[in-house]
């Protein structure tokens, strides 16, 4: 296990250096812990003709070097000066005097100011594209990876069973989302995996939607929307569930209905299977029902190191499902002024022979009227 | 007021059109609010030669123009298709048609990948760099403006003076911040305006300091930064405690000389006094009793839609305050092993004429035993 840094670099220059460079800064912060083990804010990773080097800023009183996990110990790190600049800057200039002909960059990720500091420095590099070759790399995950996720999703599903024993009618979006934050981190989470997403009401069923005021009430649907962040592995769950004693018919229909779909995305998750078909096994029903109009762009998406990275579930991506795939299956409808459903839940993709699909999000997936 | 926007849009056209520009695609979020009052996400705003507009990405069922502040109502704005790719390239579609020779793009906040699909998509327009011109522009506030970040510092005072109330003995840094974001949304914040800082013990006095799980013990340095956003507008105010009836001799003389540090730096805002010199003033006290080593590269800077803008208050920055630039003062110091000190209060540069600078975090700054 404690070369695993070590092998993700080696695939990564393998690469690279097929594609012709000798050389490769990793500037995005999930990139870099990725192949690093960790990323203290602003470090960018500088990969051969020698020895791999962390750049880090020195910031303040401290080295540069805490925060965003633990560094692979058997990586150099060299911490800059204070007022030394960008560090990107700093490992073009260390390739200088190297045998480096060309540097391949992040250019999804460097500004074009960046960009043209790099080239500055160092003008007979040839700047190269590095694309998004870390973010290929990172879509099959390991079973280290795989077990992180595991209890981030545990995490997340303790932190949502609490909420649901409490008093809810008369609460604030808000103060539940502060309260799933805060019971995350009780559970031993590093903090929310993105901001948690409470939707009362007409607010229900809003992808995204930002926690108000607003109150809970009688006869209300409520949607929970969250995830943990454990050692850096980014989870997600959502369900919806209905306040007082019993739903109204709409409402039953409408679950069972995006309940219907989400079942069918997840059963959809089987090595081999396009992205685009997974996404289709969840709209489908949806736009059979004639809420084709208002869906989202996408059914789901990879999750990892980032809560949203590859692969994207949607009717245009291009791509199959690999085992050790970690996704997010969440279809849902909004009907404006009335309110929704969606149920998301994180699975990573399994052989069949192995089972399927594995459910990392276990909370039930029953109409709650709470 | 309703037609501030409108007001920064000419002011910022003027700029370019003085520098050759025939248009200007803002992308940088919080330039984005500055100029059209709202920053969807993915928003970018286009300006001139035609009618400006707010080019939004439509997201799921939402039209792409919540959050992020209410638009201007007099902007026109697009919401595109989905998945018609990123706005920063469709708002340079739009001048393919147009008489706009150049364009003046964000180039240190666009990746070179959308700079490059911005000159694909419009290869005759010349691409230009708008660089810093609305940051600039921010430095100095309106009176609006002012007026949310009082709001905005009333609040972090509440809710850090509510803190103060209650028993903090035995309860770990991560706990205290999230009670004190709470407590931030409870008084009327948007959010906190970044991640609330609480540091116990040997961790008190180390800048940007994320909460762990030490727990608050007796002799302790408690440290706690905290600020809210209110309507987009964010301050800052960090105080330093000693846990228990009696502060240690060493707690109260480094208490001392950083408050004396502070105080120095705050007397320093007046109009036309250099940044380097407030920096300076702050700084000069504690290298004087032997802490220069260890110290920050700078003691405060503007705060406003970002918690951290310009000015920089460091010793190599280069201009001068102007009335109405509402800045941080907080200096610190922190001796590895045994925790330190660190006093941050974000004021407004006014002119002596006018009663000299407005505090607008009011907490005291007394030494207080908790």
């Amino acid at each position: 296990m404690s070369d695993v840094y070590a092998v993700r670099r080696a695939r990564l220059r393998d690469r690279y250096a097929a594609a012709g460079s000798t050389a490769a800064l990793v500037s995005r912060p999930a990139n870099v812990r990725y192949l690093a083990g960790g990323a203290p804010p602003g470090a960018v990773l500088l990969l051969g003709p020698g020895e791999d080097t962390l750049l880090c800023p020195r910031t303040a009183e401290g080295t540069g070097t805490e925060g965003g996990g633990r560094v692979d110990e058997r990586l150099r790190v060299s911490v800059l000066p204070t007022a030394s600049g960008d560090p990107a800057v700093a490992a073009a200039g260390l390739l200088v005097a190297s045998a480096a002909e060309s540097l391949a960059v992040e250019e999804h990720h460097l500004t074009v100011s960046r960009h043209r500091a790099i080239g500055s420095v160092a003008p007979r590099l040839a700047l190269t594209d590095l694309a998004g070759a870390v973010e290929q790399q990172r879509i099959v995950k390991d079973e280290g990876e795989i077990a992180c996720l595991r209890i981030a999703a545990e995490i997340a599903d303790q932190a949502l069973g609490e909420l649901l024993e409490s008093i809810l009618v008369g609460r604030t979006e808000r103060h539940l989302a502060l309260e799933l934050e805060r019971r995350l981190i009780d559970h031993g989470a590093d903090g929310p995996a993105f901001p948690t997403s409470v939707a009362t009401g007409p607010h229900s069923g809003r992808p995204g939607h930002r926690p108000s005021d607003r109150r809970v009430e009688e006869g209300d649907f409520l949607f929970v929307g969250l995830g943990a962040d454990y050692r850096g592995y980014r989870c997600l769950i959502g369900r919806t569930f209905v306040i007082g004693t019993s739903p109204a018919d709409w409402q039953i229909e409408l679950y069972e209905l995006v309940f219907a779909a989400q079942r069918a995305g997840r059963e959809g998750l089987v090595p081999g299977m396009g992205y685009r078909d997974v996404d289709r096994a969840s709209r489908q029903p949806l736009e059979a029902a004639g809420y084709g109009e208002g869906l989202a762009p996408r059914t789901g998406h990879g999750v990892g190191l980032e809560i949203e990275e590859d692969p994207q579930l949607a009717p245009a991506a291009m791509g199959k499902l690999d085992a050790c795939v970690p996704v997010t299956v969440g279809p849902g409808v909004h009907l404006p002024g009335r309110g929704g459903v969606r149920i998301d839940d994180t699975l990573v993709v399994r052989p069949e022979a192995d089972g399927g699909p594995e459910l990392l999000t276990i909370t039930t997936k029953e109409l709650l009227a709470l």
